[in-house]
């Protein structure tokens, strides 16, 4: 498939078929989309209104005067087929089908309906995306299916499944400063599916990072090839749905895929080279190191910036996730004795910011000397906000702090994640401070992670990935 | 010990030696308590200054005119023995240590300074907190060595190693809803031990659940009777801090404790029917739950409130937890069908509200159904802000589906969480609405998980905490 796909995200024109003048979905659609930059034509279809938010409204697709590249379809099962007909007779290319009760109700009726649906949209040489699905944001094209997501176009490629997963993985990574190539919520995938997709983004040029949800797949083998292929060239982080006996009853009920053990998908990640994330926070832990971080090839991490305390959970926190908290070596510390003869001998990895005070290094200092050091392979900051902002006073110092870590990662060829807790709620100039402090990092290229220990798994994660790519590259091909 | 340890924390008068007219930790500890309704005797010693904040500053301990019960000594270590004859004479009855460089150097200098104050200390009848440490966070009376903490009390009692880690569990908890009855920070416990707090707190009639975060024990037989006694009267959960290699290295130069494996732990907690949290996020958890929710005593849970994605996670979450997400009773089922004979069979556990819109029922009624029958033990609802949350105008709604949560978690006899996302920076809208709502829940007594996958690891552990208490109150005694 591959390059090939690339019209269906060009649209000159789009028609939202059962646009309404009061707030549901097919509303919706069309005002979000609106409301964006979109360049082509927009057309609401309703028999019933005359005009829906100040365009007029085409009792049917056949009805609207210029050509119609992109249906989103809003109307009940009912009306699907019919649709179908009337896109032919148009000459639509691709229909995304909001639409739902089909295959997932688990009834004969709505999967032959569905059978149906394909089957109508193949001869006439249309395309589906979903049914039962949100379809498509791409903001390079100014397409969106919820308010609130990022006009600027990035470089992660996101396929979902579900619709309230796909704005949840959008939301939650674009508060961490990740902005999207493409993104695409497919359902049921009865004609495209996760496969087509993967294919075509493996070779879009605007896709560097693909994350996936998936619940299901139809054809195995097919999906363990197309994987194996796109993890060679771009790194892949899959979230899969139904990894339990509940989970995959709820997977059945929802999209009708067929879930598939967590034993075989971890086999399927481990076989073609994908990141297989245990839950939707891991799977956005992920996206941020892949998105932001450096490339690393080993487990040594020099860590710094807490007290005494957060010391001990970051050691802890990282070796546990498979990190290795090197000890400093020996002509590192010769550097610190040189430094200051008194209380060089204080110092280690973890740096324990609260013990600086009495000699003359600061965490800066000690940080740079690892990040020289090639007995690093990469390196965690923590601003500890416990620590660090006591009141509005402390904010100025803290910002210091924060842009020594910045200026290191900056410079440093090896890899810096910043560990910055947000989700600390009530204190009102604490968070504008924290966000402030997250934008920066964001904007200077960092990854910012809640905790120590979320960064310590994504990252162990995203090392063992690049080692494993460096030895397929050295397979002789 | 028990109640007898009452008397440290209520002292009629405090000193501050080392109070500082420039900004460092003793000027902090001083002005921190200033600020405080504390309602006895506050003096800054400091024999080069005048007067510290308005204060007239005295030139020793011995010099102040009235009583002194309680003494933070903030000088560097080279000075603490002479501070404890002084305080002998004066007829001290607490210092707290918040001086450092004792035993925790590794040094021999350091280990014997800090026997001598414990010898001197001891011949003198004071009891000593630290050294090495913040010492008493007690709201009731007015004593903080932080800005931003609570001035309303609660229930829960905290005993810490480590300082920053002390204002960790107070910030983010507080942040939950959680008020605290007593909090030390107690680093070397050269005399004052984790025993010693625990037997008090045990007894104590302002606490009703104790959390710990302990680096290493001095008397192992001892701490494992102690914490069997206190496990039986209220519940402690407990996050241990060198659990790995590098982390029980940085144990070692932090508190000088012997950290002692992760496993050590595991079978003492097991022994003793405490409950060990696997990291910080994790003790806040646990915190948050057995601070909020009524005892549950079987694993069947009832979800709802997520649409089709969020509910495929919620039920991989919580059976991943060790959760069992029960398929809805045949009983349930008829009723369901009762009262809406075309959309019945399109419901199930989880909920998917996103399917609800089409038939007559309410997320409501099915949860309410739910939290009535015997076959649930408890009930989660989610909140998902990315499903009902895109634009100011959905606030209301959305408030009304938190309402409903609420109302149930009021009246059901089963133990009810809710989950919503607070981690989400970016839109302040959101973020204000978001936190409203959680404190419109905690307001309520219902705890607030931001994702399903952390309440249901806590509540998991909150339920077999409940059933091992039955189990061994039914034990011959």
């Amino acid at each position: 498939m591959g390059i090939e796909l690339d019209f269906i995200f060009h649209p000159k024109s789009v028609a939202v078929v059962g646009a309404s003048t009061s707030p549901n979905q097919g509303n919706d659609f069309f005002r979000f989309l609106m409301n964006q930059p979109f360049k082509g034509s927009l057309y609401p279809v309703n028999p019933r209104a005359e005009e829906i938010e100040g365009h007029t409204s085409y009792g049917s697709v056949e009805e609207i005067p210029g050509p119609v590249d992109y249906v989103i379809s809003a109307i009940p099962a009912n009306g699907a087929l019919k649709l179908v007909d009337q896109c032919a007779r148009k000459g639509v290319k691709v229909i995304h089908f909001y639409t739902a009760r089909m295959r997932e109700t688990g009834l004969e009726e709505g999967m032959k309906l569905e059978a149906e649906v394909l089957r109508r949209a193949r001869l006439a040489g249309i395309r589906l995306i979903g049914p039962n699905c949100m379809g498509m944001y791409y903001p390079r094209e100014g397409l969106t299916f919820k308010p609130g997501f990022p006009s600027e176009a990035g470089k992660l490629a996101v396929i979902s499944q579900s619709g309230g997963n796909t704005a949840q993985i959008v939301n939650l990574a674009a508060a961490r400063g990740v902005r999207f190539s493409k993104v695409i919520s497919y359902g049921n995938a009865t004609d495209l599916s996760e496969c087509d997709y993967l294919e075509y983004l493996a070779e879009d040029p605007e896709t560097e990072l693909i994350a996936a949800y998936i619940e299901g797949v139809t054809d195995g083998r097919r999906f363990l090839d197309v994987l194996r292929d796109v993890s060679v060239r771009k790194p892949v982080v899959i979230l899969k749905g139904g990894r339990t006996k509940a989970g995959s009853k709820a997977v059945a009920s929802h999209t009708a895929s067929l879930a598939g053990s967590q034993e075989i998908w971890e086999a399927v990640c481990r076989q073609s080279g994908a990141t297989l994330a245990s839950g939707m926070v891991e799977l956005i832990d992920l996206i941020v190191a892949f998105y932001f971080l450096r490339p690393a090839f080993g487990f040594q991490v020099g860590l710094g910036g807490g007290g005494g305390g957060m010391s001990v959970q970051s050691a802890d926190a990282c070796e546990e996730a498979g990190l290795t908290v090197t000890p400093l070596p020996e002509d590192l510390r010769e550097e610190l004795r040189a430094h200051d003869p008194v209380y060089w001998s204080w110092i280690g990895n973890p740096v324990d910011v609260s013990i600086l005070g009495a000699g003359s290094f600061t965490n800066r200092y000690i940080m740079q000397l690892m990040s020289d050091h090639q007995a690093f392979d990469l390196l965690i900051c923590t601003l500890d906000e416990h620590f660090n902002l006591n009141r509005p006073e402390d904010v100025p110092r803290t910002k210091q702090t924060m842009e020594s870590f910045v200026s290191i990662g900056r410079h440093s060829p090896k890899p810096l994640a910043i560990v910055m807790g947000t989700d600390l709620p009530g204190t009102d100039w604490k968070h504008r401070a924290l966000s402030d402090m997250r934008d920066q990092c964001v904007g200077a290229g960092l990854p910012v992670f809640p905790t120590i220990n979320r960064a310590a798994w994504a990252i162990r994660l995203f090392v063992e990935h690049h080692i494993r790519r460096t030895e397929i590259n050295m397979l002789p091909s």
